[in-house]
């Protein structure tokens, strides 16, 4: 076997496939602590696929085939800079298994029968949606400036896009329950339309027909912020993380 | 530079002292996921220390210098093969640093000082202390056989034992509050005495003097038993994890 020195893309193995990498916890965004600790460059070291927010809630970040999209409060996707720095963000080496094809599925219908027919919801896995959403809803927070406020006085601070017939892309993460704080517990999905005119952070969805591909990890390297003086002095104890957490990710703002 | 291809001994890189490897969760430990998912010979390949319990709560281990050695009901500890098999255990490659002796410090207060030297409540570390203890007690779980009981059911099924002027050495790891059910949250310590007669998982200890080393991790490699038909069918949504680890990681038996 020969290697090409004039090309950066390496063969995935069989254990990067089973790897997934995650920078900073969900939990640090409930306080507040949304300082950018690590770089799209960084990231893009440990995958070419994943979701994350750049620094002070600053979008909606979906890293499809080794590129980084960010959909702000226009709802217009933008790609960003090596340099984009990011307080949370989940990414692998896509190695996609084919699953199946649904038609007129919601996507809480959709992710149930997604855990159902893998059996795994004590398993870290990866699931990538392609084809026609009837409908989608997806939001974006508006960018946060220092001193940081919570995540719950950032819920009104939100854009809020509404797609119909709309070709695109929807990532997302599962993650077991024992790591909620770490991450979400359960799905975790960003979308990005084929034409880049609408994406972010999927409250709800209808897909009229695409293809399911999941990719399942035995492995989660959990990268944290260690010298961010705010992240090492936080008390997170008294902190609602489970509360606060599920109502920021299902939830669209209340007005 | 050249390599020695006679020599197993690979030496450490930045890269590889950040690095705390876990396999499996204490989660799984409430509920009675037992089975051995992998062995001493698989987790020497992440780390030359560390601690773990064997299938069925087959004694308290603990990794030093790349030997594990197994403290069951007798307290003596036994070197155990490659082919040992653990549901859980946390290894990693040794480059401690040394932080400070201390002198008739009891347990609770010594671990309070070391988070405050470091101001890393936050982070992932190791701890390793070697000294004389004037007090040490520490127990072993009695192996279970499969099915396999719950944590709280084993709790009257433990050896305990208590030394006085032991010298040894302790090794614990600390785990941030949000990884509670991965791990414990805060220090879980085992121990081992030079002279291999007590050892075990540290209840309580008084040091009389010693030397306090540790060694701080910016990432969690978590590994997970995914193809085990147990644990991939196990429903943890009802265990009552928090509440059983904190009782079963620092009470003895109540009897």
């Amino acid at each position: 076997m020969t290697q090409s020195h004039a090309s950066n893309i390496k063969p995935i193995t069989e254990r990067d496939a089973n790897v997934l990498y995650q920078h900073g916890t969900l939990a640090q965004l409930v306080p507040g602590l949304l300082e950018g600790t690590t770089t799209i460059g960084e990231l893009l070291t440990h995958g070419d696929t994943g979701i994350g927010t750049g620094e002070g809630l600053d979008g909606e970040l979906i890293i499809l085939d080794g590129i980084a999209y960010k959909v702000g409060p226009s709802g217009v996707a933008e790609v960003v800079p090596d340099d984009f720095t990011l307080p949370f963000a989940s990414v692998h080496r896509a190695a996609f298994q084919y699953q199946c094809q649904r038609s007129d599925i919601g996507l809480e219908e959709l992710n149930k029968k997604i855990v159902a027919a893998n059996g795994r919801a004590n398993t870290f896995f990866s699931v990538i949606v392609h084809g026609t959403f009837s409908f989608i809803k997806t939001r974006a927070v508006i960018k946060q400036q220092a001193p940081y406020p919570t995540l719950e006085q950032v819920a009104d601070q939100q854009a809020m896009f509404l797609g119909h017939d709309v070709k695109g892309t929807m990532l997302g993460y599962f993650s077991p329950l024992m790591f909620n704080g770490a991450a979400v517990a359960g799905f975790h999905e960003h979308f990005l339309s084929d034409d880049h005119t609408i994406g972010g952070h999927v409250l709800d969805a209808v897909l009229e027909r695409g293809d399911i591909l999941s990719q399942v990890f035995d492995t989660l390297v959990q990268h944290l912020p260690v010298d961010d003086p705010d992240y090492r002095s936080h008390d997170f104890s008294n902190d609602p993380i489970a509360a606060a957490l599920a109502k920021a990710e299902r939830e669209p703002r209340k007005d």
